[in-house]
C-alpha cells in the first residue's frame, strides 16, 4: 500500500436511527480497506464509539470525527492539493478511470452519501465515479473503490497497536490475544 | 462473466427493523455483482419488495426468496454438487484462496451472516473465507468476494429487460428510459 497518500472518507446524509448500522459499517470498511479518516456529518456519537472500540481492539489509527460544515472540508481539501471523488452510481465506471486516479497519486477525499445527497456535491467533486452503474450500497462502493485503488494489498495489511488478532482458519474461529502491543 | 456457474447468496440472522437497510443492501449487492439468487432467512417482506422493485426497473433476473429451513438448503446444495462458502472474518484470507475457488468452477452457495451466526455454519461450509481478517460488513464482504470471483467483469454487465439505464457521467445524473424492453 502507498502509505503517503491520505484517504479521508466523508459520509453525508445519515438519517437518525435507521442509518445507524449502515453508518457504522461504512466506518469499519474505511478502516479495514486502508482509509486514515472518516468524517460523519451529524451522526450519532454511538456510531463513532463503535468504530473507535474496534480500532482499540484490532489496531490501526483511524481518525473518526463528527463534523457539521462539509462544504468547508471540501474547500480545504482542494486548497491543500487533494482531489475530491464522489462515489455514485451515476458516475464514470470505475473500470475505466481507476488507473488514472491511481497514477495521480494525490490525497483523496472520498464522498459517499445515503439515499440522497445535495446536488452541488456532483459539481464540487473532481470526479463522480460509479462502482458499476447499478444501485447497490455505499458500503460496497467504498470497499470496492479502495480495494481497486490499492490493488487488493490492503487486505493483507497488519494493523499497529492491536490487542487481538484473528488466525485465519478454514473451519473455526481462532483469535489470539497479544500481550504486548504490536 | 461465467454464465454457467450459479451463485446463490444465503443471508442468515436478520434482526427485525434494525437490519432492514443492511438486508436490503445485501440483496442489491447480490444483484449488481452477478449472483442469480438471494435467500433470506425469515426477513420482512418489504426487504424483498425493495429489491424486486430495483430488478423491475434496472433489469436482470435476480430471484429473491424468504425461506425458513436453511439447513435443508445447504444439504440440497451439496447433494447437487455445489460448494458452500461462508464469508467470515475468521476464515482463510481471500487473496490466498480465490484462485482455487475460481478454478473449481462449481455452483456456489455463499453464506453471509449478521452479527452472529450459528456455530454449525463453520463446519457445514466447505470453506470459510475472510475478506481480510478485520471486522467490516457482510455487504462489503459479499461485494469484494463476487468482484474477485468474476475478476471485475460483473461491473460491465448489461442487465436484460431493463426499463431504465444510467448514462455514466463525470458531473451529473443522467438516466435514460428505454421504450422497448431490452
Amino acid at each position: 500500500m502507498n502509505n503517503e497518500r491520505r484517504i479521508s472518507v466523508l459520509r453525508i446524509g445519515h438519517r437518525l436511527v435507521r442509518d445507524d448500522r449502515v453508518s457504522t459499517h461504512v466506518g469499519l470498511v474505511a478502516r479495514a480497506f486502508g482509509a486514515s479518516e472518516i468524517l460523519y456529518v451529524e451522526t450519532e456519537q454511538k456510531v463513532k464509539n463503535s468504530i473507535d472500540d474496534v480500532t482499540k481492539r484490532f489496531g490501526g489509527e483511524l481518525n473518526v470525527k463528527i463534523i457539521k460544515n462539509w462544504r468547508q472540508i471540501i474547500k480545504n481539501w482542494k486548497k491543500n492539493g487533494g482531489i475530491v471523488i464522489q462515489l455514485t452510481m451515476y458516475g464514470l465506471n470505475i473500470s475505466n478511470i481507476i488507473g488514472k486516479i491511481r497514477k495521480l497519486n494525490k490525497d483523496i477525499l472520498l464522498i459517499i452519501g445515503s439515499r440522497k445527497v445535495p446536488g452541488e456535491i456532483y459539481y464540487l467533486s473532481d470526479y463522480n465515479i460509479a462502482i458499476g452503474n447499478q444501485p447497490h450500497s455505499e458500503i460496497s462502493a467504498l470497499a470496492i473503490f479502495l480495494d481497486k485503488l490499492f490493488s487488493g494489498k490492503e487486505l493483507k495489511k497488519e494493523f499497529s497497536k492491536r490487542k487481538i488478532e484473528i488466525i485465519p482458519s478454514r473451519y473455526k474461529k481462532e483469535v489470539q490475544e497479544l500481550k504486548n502491543e504490536c
